[in-house]
């Protein structure tokens, strides 16, 4: 089993041993990346603790810090190239959307972050809240879709209003961005700390 | 079973509930405060995702943007007081440990948040190192150990040694700065990211 040019460039990247060493471990892995990694980091051959992160794509990390620096926000933008993430465009989105995060207080990015055990229990209480209604089990269900995609708007970052145009949501501003730099936009990550708001 | 006047407080302010309807459900749910929190809501009593965090500590949140904004930083120092929050002993410290993170890359603000998988993963590598070197068990082990401290200071923020001065230890920057505020400083939490550095 032979590993690729690839494969091995990776390694290297990733762990900083040698290319015989890093064909070896390919080979004894089978071509497996992370067991690569494993059996040079055994042989005390790869770098244990500064594991190099893949770059996928480019954009900016930008900040928000509220006057009197007690909420700060830390927002990751994603586009397609540098030249884009330099443009007027795509800094002011950044930026309104560091604020709007701020303002907002949004807990994930997108629907499919929300774990499913918060999901099932604000269910459960919409359901509760219609126990005594005599309504059919089909209706309440429908009724509880209908209230989750309010949770959603609540909690989900691309899923809220706008601060600035509460006619306009978040992924919609994304998307005016988007139209005008010609390139895909996302966010690929938030923090939003809050002097004492830490609870585990 | 009699609620205490200051849970009934605590959930009147972390649900926006009515006195009465607090007292109720406290009583419902034995004084336990997530119960009584959930039976308001599944009454349609408590505001659902809008909980409010507990504040516990002062302090500052601060953010340091690496020039080119690629990488990015978010950190909450924490004091006792607002008056040495705003004292340049304790901002100067909060802007170097913003810098100190964006240069050092730590996964960890203390040794006890690092997982105990992550942990056992990192001897189990430790010992395959020794498995051939006919060194007694009880010998490998103290080896292990000693690994170990150098795998801490290198991925947790404050047993690594400052980017400034490497003969100190972020904990010791910590302690120094106070000693000068005289107030108890912590480090509760930080962010980092890089551009296209974000992996699941």
């Amino acid at each position: 089993m032979a590993s690729s040019a690839e494969q091995v460039k990776e390694l290297r990247e990733r762990t900083g041993a040698g290319v015989m060493d890093c064909k070896a471990a390919l080979e004894a892995s089978k071509g497996d990346m992370q067991g690569a990694i494993e059996h040079l980091r055994k042989k005390g051959l790869a770098d244990a603790a500064k594991k190099a992160h893949r770059e996928a794509k480019d954009g900016v990390v930008a900040s928000y810090i509220h006057p009197g620096s007690k909420i700060g926000v830390l927002v990751e933008v994603n586009c397609e190239t540098d030249f884009v993430a330099r443009t007027d465009d795509f800094q002011g989105l950044v930026k309104e959307l560091a604020l709007h995060i701020a303002a907002a207080d949004p807990r994930y990015v997108r629907r499919d972050e929300v774990p499913a055990d918060v999901l099932e229990k604000e269910k459960e209480i919409y359901r509760a809240q219609f126990a005594d209604s005599g309504k059919p089990p089909a209706v309440v269900e429908k009724i509880v879709e209908g209230k989750l995609g309010s949770f959603y708007s609540q909690i989900v970052l691309i899923d809220q209003p706008s601060v600035r145009d509460p006619n306009v949501t978040v992924s919609q501003l994304i998307a005016q961005a988007s139209a005008k730099t010609g390139e895909n936009i996302t966010v690929s990550r938030f923090a939003r700390f809050k002097v004492g708001g830490h609870v585990e």
